[in-house]
């Protein structure tokens, strides 16, 4: 129950085991029209260039900058936790110029600080924003961001790593022109998979770029002949066939179960455990209206020992919850209710044994 | 029987059906552990930067490349088949000027030509190769192409997707700086995993670079805080947990084959499959002193379609072989004997099935 990768349903871990066939196989041509159309679905888009890239979230992430943002081009980057500062990196390293607007950590993005940094910028060309930053817990009004983003004509690219099947991501109704997930958070597959989806806007401005992209593997170009689905797919690298078995039954899953059911389970079961852990004494990092179901960043109560009280828990009650990361680092803990881990029984679970650690 | 994913045995797909643990688990890092130092033994190495890079081989590609090359660096690059041209589209995206050294299709990379290469350039800072063209089929000595690197100072950069646990590879006796190969290759693990090695004069380059590493996730500085196994393991990506659990199976089922028992075995079933389809009538297009064991390029007899041949083997037979690639497409079959794929029921089947389409 820690920040993701979160339990993976034996169902899933069972299609895992399928035989491998090969990645020009015509039946694995039938699967991955399947998973793209339930991406699709999980995106709420419409777009066309829908697919799993066969890396973790990172080159989900690294794909939507290199092939995005040309050299020169000038991005505009919100940053409250480690994710946005990634994000950065990323702008940096493609030869961008990122104009960081920070947020405090644990708090989101604020829409009027992007609006200020546009009319400071107007030749910024691109919005960067994490929806959910896995590392606080804390959920940014996407719709706002990219409605500014769209006032002044720039491309939007949002990480919804944690976010996507947990609360709500609607791409196409936001306006977003790229987005990365990852398979291993409420999706609750295998890591190793970065679900991605880009817009018309998105795929024109990579076919309109002066300069190629400069990373082979990454380069939308070369993947489109194989991910498109138009006539013949060209070879470009073998597909990763076992954890592909595993999104496209972590996906089936999720359809049958439906995408606004599964983000009201995320809410039920937090709710849930936010009232347990009130009741043990700890306290929340983020806000109520910006806090995320399915990553709870609770303070460790004064008095105890975050390393010894982490091993305690992996050690007598085989339980894993997330250590806080940089400046947060030995003062929070993030507890997962991700995927097929928001369920009551985790939930009893997991203030049982944290009731043990604090008491 | 295609030039890979070859069959993966059960084993190794009940290894990723095993439930997902957290990629910073302490059981985790046991198993990380155990599979550099099987991974150390596949490449015949002691470098300590041994490990699998979470994405396909093309990332381990890429990786090499974007490390080892500075913008401005000369590489000199043998092509002899599709992944020699990879490897010059690498260069040139990282800004590397590529001298290309090229051979025939079907046959070795030729040392005495990358000689001449290092005469003419006698600044080139890298000799790239592949040592088994997974396009053809043919077979580079490549303890003769690293000498002459070494000869002229140069750093080695060799692909060793197709031959790693198939043919003999002697990293540290052959004096290669950094090597990449897949999982799906002679190891029969499931694709989406790459191994590689670096050596210290490798990652001496990479810590003397004036420019940063163009790729955020293939930076070598970062992964190394992660893999280096020095002292906290810092988080860098979420490893894909159950592909890895599969890796390790199949580096343990190797190392309980042992190497050389697997080569010969390689070797051995080559040698049935050889003399069957030269009985049929079918001619290798690799001469025998370079041909690779473990995928066998043969000609597609006159009078014969291709694709309806090769539809007809996995409609009828449930066999799938390779296409010709590039200039060979529709004039050559790949036939691989990879990993488990290497055993005598698959060659009678291959032979049976094959007999029955060409007949």
């Amino acid at each position: 129950m820690g920040p993701g990768p979160s339990d993976v349903p034996q169902r899933i871990l069972e299609a895992m085991a399928r035989p491998t066939i090969g990645h020009l196989d015509p039946a694995f041509s039938t699967m991955m029209e399947e998973t793209k159309a339930l991406l699709r679905y999980a995106f709420q888009t419409e777009n066309k260039l829908t697919f799993p890239v066969s890396g973790p979230g990172s080159v989900g992430m690294e794909m939507c900058f290199v092939n995005l943002v040309e050299p020169g081009d000038k991005v505009i980057v919100c940053v409250n936790g480690v994710f946005g500062g990634r994000m950065v990196e990323n702008v940096k390293r493609t030869g961008g110029i990122a104009v960081v607007v920070e947020d405090a950590w644990g708090t989101p993005a604020d829409p009027a600080k992007v609006a200020a940094a546009f009319a400071a910028n107007p030749d910024a060309k691109l919005l960067a924003f994490v929806h959910a930053e896995t590392s606080t817990g804390a959920q940014s009004d996407a719709a706002a961001l990219a409605a500014v983003a769209g006032r002044h004509g720039a491309l939007t690219i949002m990480d919804c790593v944690t976010s996507l099947a947990g609360t709500p991501v609607l791409v196409d109704e936001w306006g977003i022109d790229a987005a990365y997930s990852g398979s291993q958070k409420c999706l609750s597959c295998t890591p190793g998979i970065a679900p991605v989806t880009f817009g018309e806007r998105a795929v024109a401005k990579v076919r309109a770029r002066k300069t190629p992209v400069q990373s082979w593997f990454m380069d939308l170009n070369l993947v489109l002949g194989y991910w498109s689905g138009e006539g013949k797919r060209t070879y470009h690298h073998t597909a990763p066939i076992n954890p592909l078995y595993g999104l496209h039954e972590a996906l089936r899953m999720l359809a049958e179960e439906g995408l606004e059911a599964a983000w009201a389970r995320h809410r039920a079961m937090h709710e849930k455990l936010r009232d347990g852990l009130e009741t043990l004494g700890l306290g929340f990092v983020v806000a109520e209206a910006a806090r995320l179901p399915q990553l709870n960043s609770v303070y460790i109560p004064a008095g105890v020992d975050d390393g010894a009280a982490r091993s305690r828990l992996i050690n007598e009650f085989n339980l894993e919850i997330g250590a806080g990361l940089g400046a947060l680092s030995g003062k929070i803990w993030r507890i997962g209710l991700m995927g097929y881990s928001a369920r009551q029984g985790n939930v009893d679970y997991c203030l049982k044994a944290v009731k043990a650690v604090v008491g």
